[in-house]
Order: C-alpha cells, then structure tokens, then sequence
C-alpha cells in the first residue's frame, strides 16, 4: 500500500528558493505567475498486510518525526488504495 | 488559479535520500515500511482571469523547462479549479 506526505513551508515563513524559481520563470518571459513555493513530497511503499488505519498512521507518524520540521512546515498525508 | 507540480525521479533512476529515510524510520523502530522515495513538490499561484486550460498550459512548460530535469525526472502537473 502507498502513502503519500507532502511537507511544505508554512505560509508566513519566507521561501527563498520559491523566489528564485519565480525570478527565473520570469526570465524566461512566461507571465501569469504570481508566487512560487517548493515543497517536498514522499512517496512510501508500505506492507499490503497492513490496513489503511494503519497505513495512515505510521505515515503520519514518519511525516511527524522524521520528514517535517514542525516549527518551519506543515505536512499532508495521503493514503492511496 | 493554483496548479501544483509534483516532481519525482524516474523509477529506474537511484535515490540515496529515500534510502537514507528510509534507513532513519528503521533506526527509529517503525516497522511495516519497505521503500521511501523523495520528489519535489511546488504550488504555483496563476493570475484568476488565466483559464484552466492556460494554467495548465502555462504549469505544464514550466514543469518541463524549469522544474525538472527530463533525463532523470517525471512531472505531474494538477490544476486547482
């Protein structure tokens, strides 16, 4: 079974590297985009034994602990299937 | 409008970070998971008089030219309605 984390900035921390992509994009001479902020995002491969209360978790847990720094970032758990 | 652009490393390409997580969330005593994989992920903020169609065309090339790199990575773009 598949969990998905998604870590990301929280919306009053600064994001320079989303700045930069920004800058960048306008460079290129693309409008339309008003903001850019990167994230990270997990993918994890989980026992099929296991069930989906399960699954969400121990995905939760992991994304707690280990994948977001919860004084800078937010996370969001997906379960797939 | 918001799109949202995940990006991840092709399946048949290493990646020693989600290696290393992964070898973190056994070290910790979680058990039940048997792979991790990082991607990169990115919200986007388009200008609300774009069309879904133009937010979509617009995240799609910056996808492509700016947020991935195609020899080693897949994108998904989703736009927010």
């Amino acid at each position: 079974m598949k969990a998905k984390v998604y870590v990301t900035l929280k919306p009053s921390v600064l994001d320079p590297q989303g700045k930069a992509i920004h800058h960048s994009i306008e460079l290129l001479g693309v409008s339309g985009v008003n903001d850019v902020r990167q994230g990270k995002y997990f993918e994890m491969a989980l026992d099929e034994s296991l069930t989906s209360d399960d699954v969400r978790r121990i995905a939760e847990q992991i994304a707690k602990d280990v994948l977001s720094n919860p004084v800078i970032e937010d996370y969001r758990v997906e379960v797939d299937g």
